[in-house]
């Protein structure tokens, strides 16, 4: 295989990116000057350096904007400790903390528990979610966990999951667990939302 | 004009029916059975005969399902009477009513109030509206008036405009005024949602 | 059932339309003036009878635009009649005729025959179109049928099923057949179109 | 700015990529192994190196693969060299090259001109064409220059543009020149193609 086909099979292993797209890419690093791929070379070789994984809540972060192993909003003293939030992947956490409404801590789970999954231990780092909130809860550290996944069946799964695998720890120091809640998105007309979402939209009123 | 060319015409002035599917629904009709077209022109003549507007809440009803000239959920002694949901159309309280989460009464305010619109008194039925809160508020049998509208600025605006008409019967009686909570919706992925659904969904937690 | 939902329930059998926009329809009915039902229901007890099939091309039309029992275009001597075009409905047929591009006759042959279909005689008019064939051409009058179906596989099995039934008349006449030329359709980017779209734009060059 | 936005800010610029999926990207690449990137990151130096521009028709070649200047097409003694198809991008090329319906020779003309350009010639190759052109011709070696751009007003402007650079030359050795021919694609209903479709559809018929 040449090169230009081995690029485009590696680009075509990018989430959400088909063969066509890929050669795509290709062709339009071709038709860059030199510089912009030895750039983008040199970047692929120095983000492996320099990103680490944030050893309290599995963020990836630079570490040259942090001397700790631990993130900058780990490591923060001004975050609300009480709070943990969930979530299964990088992206929901920086969608979150873009919005500015939560100070809390995180945890990235890394992953969503399929229905049927046979070794949700595999899917999920629970063992290491299960051994943070024991540590926080044992230094009076935390009081609750918010668990921020997908609003559908797998999501729901996996907060089935983890809470089951928690639940010693959470009994053990009578933590709180709760649930991003629902309601009417931004766009909605009332003609269409289903019977959970103007449930919770109504019991939500304010 | 044709009797063919006078019928799509008539057709495509349905909602979200543009010349051609109109012309369908004609060929549709020519390729049925003489009943079917029969029945459907005498529906169409029983249908204004038999629908009334409820004149309380200006909801659609057939009357000879109700004896009264109001429909029959504001003539459900069963329904509790504290609560009123202002909505923009049918449309929207038929899917509430649907959904089996709410028990109180509807008034349907019959559009919507555009922004920058100069006469919103001709969009909205607002002096209705206030002519009955201030009646049910009298006889102490209303606390709540909740605004079920759709979660666009055209909505805001609707609420905006008929809160400010409503402002001094709610003072007088004391009323409690509230929207439909803001959250997630089903099938959201946490990566997405904007500021206000996510800081709704972190503050309506449970 | 009342007449809202048996309205309601008319609507819904019309081609894509749902329960939601069927209910649609009628509120939007309800808030029309009476008039705009009378005339409609008028409308459509009228189209029935105003309306026949032409008994030559079985294309719907307004008698009374037309004193004879065939159609505007199959009574019209400057039409050319040695091509019969062949289409699958009324909306097929006004398509090409508002295209100014032919000036023969045409055929609609009711419907489609779909790939494994048992009955396929029960699903077009392939006997009257034999009849019509073998008529015109034993006056001299007709030398080419035009296949003008969908570009799909069910489009393709009628024209093979017609061609088939046509097979003894075209034989006894020697006539010609064809089907619509395929190639590169408005908007079309060079980088996306198919095997079979790529060929015969490139034999059809000019 | 850090490695993370650095490289998300880079795979932005890649075309049809916005941010979000770009961090995506990033994410992706942290969450496989070491290799993965270092591999990525070496054929992003080799590509530069070992693809090289075709001096015939502009196609991007790996030279690996050929030991000549000329691409794999251009210097096959079996394509038929009486034929120029002119294109704007490789994927175009590379679509009708899949197609295997087409043996004759390409140019890629590496761009489009579109309505009101005052600098047409910055946009696509016109001059190399043309010498190119001029060049086969005068060896007798082209007969036909196909034209196979988009089929929109900046395809048609591409041609009208190319069309009049080449039209010396053209004039001068009594070339033929062509465009792809216009017709159904795969997937039409006869109801719903504009008017220049169907004409040709109709001329085209086989």
């Amino acid at each position: 295989m040449d090169t230009i086909n081995k690029l485009t099979e590696r680009f075509s292993q990018f989430p959400g990116i088909g063969p066509r797209q890929a050669k795509r890419f290709v062709y339009f690093l071709l038709t860059r000057n030199k510089n912009f791929s030895e750039e983008l070379s040199q970047l692929l070789l120095e983000i492996k350096n320099d990103v680490s994984v944030c050893t309290s809540c599995f963020h990836f972060f630079n570490e040259t904007t942090s001397s700790t192993k631990e993130c900058a909003i780990c490591s923060n003293q001004n975050r609300n400790t009480d709070t943990l939030m969930v979530v299964h992947r990088d992206a929901d956490f920086e969608n979150i903390e873009r919005s500015g409404v939560y100070n809390g801590l995180y945890f990235i789970i890394g992953g969503t528990v399929p229905l049927l999954e046979k070794n949700p231990e595999q899917r999920v780092r629970s063992k290491e979610l299960s051994t943070l909130v024991e540590s926080r809860a044992s230094q009076n550290k935390l009081k609750e966990v918010v668990f921020a996944f997908s609003v559908n069946p797998d999501g729901e799964n996996t907060r089935i999951y983890t809470e089951g695998v928690l639940a010693p720890v959470i009994k053990k120091y009578s933590l709180k667990t709760s649930t991003l809640g629902r309601g009417l998105s931004t766009g909605t007309e009332l003609e269409y939302p289903d019977i959970e979402t103007i449930k919770s939209a109504f019991i939500n009123r304010q």
